[in-house]
């Protein structure tokens, strides 16, 4: 790991809507440093692109290594991609349509790169850095403004014929529901992802309910982090506890889903919105999840949040271009 | 094929909750001779287990074959199966718990014999002698009394760690809708089942509205046949074409999730209410999965009907004892 002429380090890069991370990693997916910038609408795909560049100098310099050191880059991001090409396909909270996202980074940093969807890329992460033992079958659940997932069948990450499996949080759970991103009625994303919660509360304020967040959230109350939720949760405020708690039994409902059609057994879920609100969703969603199982299947499940938090995107980026860790 | 000193003949049960089909097949699954039983709730394990024996001589009388030639012996029953030991966990429908089945019927007919879940059995079916070409994925979906299904992954039966995938008909809808047989409320099968559309007709007579049910159902309102469903909307019965639509609705929503969860390219639809009602629910189905389908997702999915009928179940229940064909 010392030998500083060796290019045995990685770099995962995770793509978001509202920053990147980047982060080195040796081959036994250690983090050696990390950079973040700020990223937001409006910017070009080479403006975006530049940051990323940016990102990972600012990882290496942290890390004390020089980009002779890395022999591969990986890099969630959000959206539709063509896995195979390395092009982000389609990426509505970006504003891409068919950005070649690897040729481009290839380009500039000179290294082999490989590109994922941001939620199979950090199910990746939590499978093979957290979860070592491997179990054969594992989903993974990220619920922050939307809701995504990633699913391993046979120690695999399965992602199907045409890359697009997995979009859990565009399952109906709601007949003729309110609508998601998607356009689509009554999905898991449009009942029990933050963007929903957040509706949720602006409308009960408008129908004359009162709570604290119309005090605490200073950005008003379209835009409420996760953690200021957790704060109103703690000053015992009733109407995030209700919407929190419907939230929670209808992502167990979620769950419950996934259980009876796959047989999964090992549930781990993550997110922004879990990350503030775990102690007080996880055992809501474990309960609703066991309520709405066939008999017998919710034998053995387990439902977990990660502790890779935040580093989920960069770890599983660094495993998508470092390969398995067993396979080392 | 015609060697009689030969064991090469396979013989497909599938155990229902109101009839036994039993098919003598050769080794490239043509069927070459079947025999029938009626079944019924209130029988032991015992009377039924003969019943399957007799059924089982009166398809090689049929096939103008004798239990000599047979190799081994499939069958698909209801409910929760231990499909190593062959024993049938739970079958509400037939009444039973913990019934070893396989040890029975080995002892009687003295041939090995295989047991699976019949949705899974009649899905092997589909796949391995109706879809010769194969594709990598596929999902089953049976529609009448209750609705169950199977799931082929990377052309294997995926049955999941603990035997219990695929409970598709278990899968939520519509959160605290109308409750199933499991429990659950909100199900596919609470909202599209036969029994579904029975009790949403009955529910509308009791309310006022009127039908050409009352007349041509010989049997009354509560067991209703699919093809009486079809008379009727051949009749141009404005409740039955209601019913049926939104049944078709909501199956067409079921398949767009699984569709959105696994990027399944084919789909194929079966069960008494399919056969009977194809041809009005198919094209609805369709454009309901369509657009309740991921963008891009949808690229490739066929949607089709089996043409095997009654016989999916007699005919995978001789692939699973009789191997894939591929394997021979």
């Amino acid at each position: 790991m010392n030998n500083k002429n060796s290019e045995e380090l990685i770099v995962g890069i995770d793509l978001g809507g509202t920053k990147i991370l980047a982060g080195v990693f040796n081959r036994n997916y250690e983090c050696l440093g990390t950079g973040k910038k700020k990223t937001q609408a409006g910017l070009t795909p080479d403006m975006i692109i530049e940051r990323i560049v940016v990102c990972v100098q600012e990882a290496l310099e942290s890390s004390k290594h020089e980009i002779e050191h890395i022999r591969a880059i990986g890099i969630g991001s959000p959206g539709s991609i063509d896995t195979d090409r390395g092009m982000v396909l389609f990426a509505g909270n970006l504003g891409w349509k068919n950005v070649p996202l690897k040729e481009e980074l290839e380009r500039r940093l000179n290294k082999p790169v490989s590109v994922g969807n941001d939620c199979n890329v950090a199910t990746l992460g939590v499978y093979h850095v957290e979860y070592k033992a491997r179990p054969e079958q594992m989903a993974c659940f990220f619920l922050g403004t939307g809701i995504g997932g990633g699913l391993i069948l046979n120690r695999q990450l399965y992602t199907g014929p045409g890359h697009t499996a997995f979009e859990i949080g565009h399952m109906v759970l709601q007949i003729d529901g309110p609508e998601c991103t998607s356009g689509i009625r009554g999905t898991w994303e449009a009942l029990a992802s933050r963007q929903a919660i957040t509706r949720q509360i602006v409308q009960a304020v408008e129908k004359g309910r009162e709570t604290v967040l119309t005090e605490i959230s200073k950005k008003g109350l379209s835009k409420i982090k996760s953690r200021i939720l957790a704060r109103a949760l703690m000053m015992e405020d009733e109407l995030v506890r209700e919407v929190i708690t419907e939230a929670s039994r209808i992502t167990g409902i979620a769950l419950a889903n996934v259980i009876n059609i796959l047989n999964i057994q090992q549930l781990v879920l993550g997110g922004g919105l879990i990350e503030a609100l775990e102690e007080f969703m996880l055992p809501v969603i474990r309960k609703s999840a066991e309520e709405h199982s066939f008999p017998g299947a919710f034998t053995g499940v387990k439902i977990n949040a990660t502790r890779l938090a935040d580093d989920a995107g960069i770890t599983g980026a660094a495993v998508l271009a470092g390969g398995n860790p067993s396979r080392d």
